[in-house]
This record gives structure tokens, C-alpha cells and sequence, in this order.
């Protein structure tokens, strides 16, 4: 084991630091992961691990030894700390006492391809710039609860490396297909795919439950604030809409994204 | 219009601030409620609004001049205050210049039950002891969406008058009817009024899609760690379960409420 770190001053935690700033992410293609079950999502997800930060003072359960050992022998760079530097490292509250800087993985929709082989109706997430990190990883880990092939982020508002996408996700983000793509290549893959879109908005007139979504099916979501732009509208094969009945405008985004996700599981279950 | 206020040594500033903590709440029988569109839900559901700081600097529309005015005639006390001592009040990362000090609502069962009056086939949300106030919030925001006749929370962790829970909320808070209780008083009334109890838990074997949920019903959902209490699991008619496709343990509880919620509206959708 190496020494403890106790400085902030120390060249490794002002770069693990720094990875706050999308410029920063942007520039040295890495990000930040922390958390115990993120980690080990990482790995399940063959995430390239350059650095793991750890601090034996802060962990919550006994197993995190065992994905230490796991992690260093991929040959990834292991760094013990006084719980000072961890808190300051950390975007939680309650740090669990692992952090690792991973090299960002830029799937590209030939990845999503390759995934698609032999699957026979692919069921796909497309989200148009959604602002808010929190509800792009609440729309991942529902991606991943209702068994989607791949998640299509396009005309990226927030990056998919933001801290707190990772944590929303709890991990989803690295087990699951996941590409950033403009919305251009990604109506040209669809297209050539013949994966239809449907496309969430309050002024369609069918209800989602009315609606045919048990083939394939791209689900087509927007920003929090306007919804799809003209370019997803025009090209949707379908408009659905989520029935309101109260006095509030609309459901948050990830929720609705939601609901869209398991109808297209119920569909598929009664359809079997 | 009175002077502004500049210092955040008022009194009557410093007694809006300690409505932050929940102990303050509880004696003082108030809370704060931040933002045009909750405050507009608030007086729409005839919330009593003892005191409205107001800081026109800070206004994002031309709408809050009416609200304002609209709160006066109530026989709120307006307060114009400088942006440095709003920016302190305010629970916000970008506050809109409008936070109001209100009357804690206290509804009963006894409440509910007249607001049922009529109504065939009550819809009704049981909350046990949900631990986040951001997931409270949107579960009322899904509730109103949804249509439901009435929430009820019981046991509470979260108190209903935090300022996440309003936020979250969106001001449906205002407009639903919210009651806390004890989950003995709750389930006496669920049964005087047979209403069916379907619990929520990853270990039914009954799919919640597959459940007859389109008449009187009660969806009981538990704390984000563990779930229903035995008490509940026991008292439930039915016990469903959302199913689960991939790596992640489970949805957040939110979501997995609204899931639940839209299969409930779309039976009685396919049965109207």
C-alpha cells in the first residue's frame, strides 16, 4: 500500500479535482466515478480505470478490499487518502471512501450496431438535449430497469461524464449501450435500422397506451423546458402523449420517459 | 409599497430562515413555500399566507406584480426585500423574488373522507416513510398528473411542509389533498371505507400490469431502502411487483410510484 495522501496540494487530487469542469472532462477524455456500486459497474462495464482514490476510514460495508484488489490488477493506480482529501474529492455527502478516474468510453452508433446483432425488434432511447444531469441518469437507470438495447443521447446539453448522471444512473451508464450522437446520424441510423420513432409530446392526440409500441421502437424524448425541437417532430412516425389530470403542467422528464419505457414493456408481455 | 428591507438582522427575516429547520416547523405551525408557480397553487388551494418577501429584482416574468397584489387583499403582510437579504431567504439556486410564510394545512382522514364524497371508486396513495423530500415532492407531482383522489402519509420521516417536498412538489401539495396520519389510523380508514390495499415489493410474483387495479384502490409504497413495512405488507389485498431487466437493483421509488399510478388510470381508461 502507498502512503497516505494527506496534501490537497498534491498534483494527482488537483487533476482528479478539476474533472468537475466539463472543459476539463472534454480536454483529457477522463471523469470521475465514485461510489461503491458505480465502481462496480465500471468494471462489469469494462470501464478503463486510470486511478482509484480510497480511504478504508469512510467505507460503508466490508467488500470494498475485494474491488480494490480487483481494480489494481487491471494495472490501474491506487491511492489511499486521509479522510480530509477524500471529503474534498467526493461530490456526496456521505462519501463511501472510492473514487476513480476512468477514461471515457464514446460509444458510437457502430457500437449500437454491433449490439442490435440478432436482436430481433430493438427498443431504443433517443433523449434531445436534456439539461439536467440528475434526470439523464434517472432515464438511464429506468433504460436499464425496462431492458432497453441502447440509449441515443443527442445534441448533448449535458455530457453523459457529468458527476451526477454517474450517480442518478447508480452505474447504468457503463452496463448499458450509451452514445452520444447528433440528431442528423442518429435519424439516419434509425432510418436504416426501420426502428419507427415515437415521439413524446402534450399535443399528440393518441394516449401512449393507445398507441403501438411492442416492435421496433426508438422512444424520442426532449428538454425539460420545450420538449422535441421541429427536426425529432417532423421526423417521428408517431406522436403520443401521457394523459394529465391535475392542475400541475406536466411530469418530470425522466418520469415520463418512464411510463413511455414500460408501456412499451407491457405491450411486448402481452404480445409474448 | 413598504421601504426595503436591507438587513438580514430583521426579526422577522430571521424567523423565516429558521423555518429551514423541521423542529421550527413543528412548533411554529408555519413553513415557506418559494416561487410564482407554487405560490399561485398555494392561494388556488386557499393555503393562509401570513407573510410574502417580495424582491421585484429578482421577478423572471410580468405575471408577479398580480400575484402579489392578489396575496395583499388576503391580508398577507408584503415585504419588498433588497436581493442580497432574498438571496438568503431563498432555498433556490435561482430565485424568482417570491417566497411566502404559510400556515401549515393539517388535514385529516376526517378531510379526506369528505373530499371522497361521491366518488365511486376512490384512488388513494399510501407513502410510508419516504426518506427524501425530493422523492416525496414528486410522487405528489405524479399524483396530481395521475388523477389520484387523495395521498396519505404515514409514519413520516419526511415532513411535508420541507421546502424540497413544495419544490419537488411543484405546488401540488396545495391542490391535493395531503394528509399525515399513523398507519393504524390509516388502515382502519382504508378498510371502513373498502378500499382494496396493493403493496408495492419486488418480491410479489403478481406483475402490477396483470393486477385488477381499476376499482376502489389504495397503492402503498415504502421507504427507499426497504420497502413497505411488515404492517403494510400483512394489511395488503394485493401485493405487485414492476419487473426488473437489468443490472441495477431497482427504480427509484418516485418512478416506480408513477408506474403504478398510470397502470391504475389506464385500466379504468380500457374499462370506461
Amino acid at each position: 500500500m502507498l502512503l497516505e495522501l494527506t496534501s490537497l496540494q498534491n498534483p494527482k487530487i488537483k487533476a482528479a479535482l478539476k474533472l468537475n469542469e466539463r472543459r476539463e472532462r472534454n480536454r483529457s477524455g477522463l471523469f470521475a466515478i465514485e461510489g461503491y456500486r458505480e465502481l462496480s459497474r465500471a468494471v462489469a462495464g469494462k470501464v478503463q480505470l486510470q486511478t482509484l482514490f480510497y480511504c478504508p476510514q469512510l467505507f460503508l460495508g466490508s467488500n470494498e478490499p475485494a474491488l480494490i484488489e480487483q481494480i489494481g490488477r487491471q494495472g490501474t493506480e491506487l491511492i489511499a487518502c486521509h479522510p480530509n482529501v477524500f471529503e474534498k474529492l467526493s461530490y456526496r455527502d456521505r462519501p463511501d471512501g472510492l473514487l476513480g478516474i476512468g477514461v471515457q468510453m464514446k460509444q458510437t452508433l457502430q457500437d449500437l450496431d454491433r449490439a442490435l446483432t440478432g436482436v430481433a425488434h430493438p427498443f431504443i432511447i433517443v433523449a434531445e438535449a436534456i439539461e439536467k444531469p440528475g434526470n439523464l441518469g434517472t432515464i438511464l437507470r429506468s433504460a436499464d430497469a425496462a431492458g432497453v438495447d441502447g440509449v441515443i443521447v443527442c445534441d448533448r446539453c449535458t455530457d453523459i461524464y457529468n458527476p451526477n448522471v454517474v450517480r442518478a444512473s447508480v452505474g447504468t451508464l457503463f452496463t448499458l449501450p450509451v452514445i452520444e450522437a447528433s440528431s442528423e446520424e442518429t435519424l439516419n441510423f434509425l432510418r436504416a435500422k426501420q426502428i419507427r420513432i415515437a415521439a413524446a409530446t402534450p399535443s399528440a392526440k393518441e394516449m401512449f397506451t393507445d398507441a403501438q409500441l411492442s416492435e421496433s421502437i426508438a422512444i424520442a424524448v426532449g428538454t425539460e423546458q420545450l420538449g422535441l425541437t421541429k427536426t425529432w417532430m417532423d421526423a417521428a412516425d408517431l406522436q403520443v402523449r401521457i394523459p394529465m389530470h391535475g392542475v400541475a403542467d406536466s411530469l418530470n422528464v425522466a418520469t415520463a420517459t418512464t411510463l413511455l419505457l414500460y408501456e412499451v414493456v407491457r405491450q411486448r408481455q402481452v404480445r409474448a
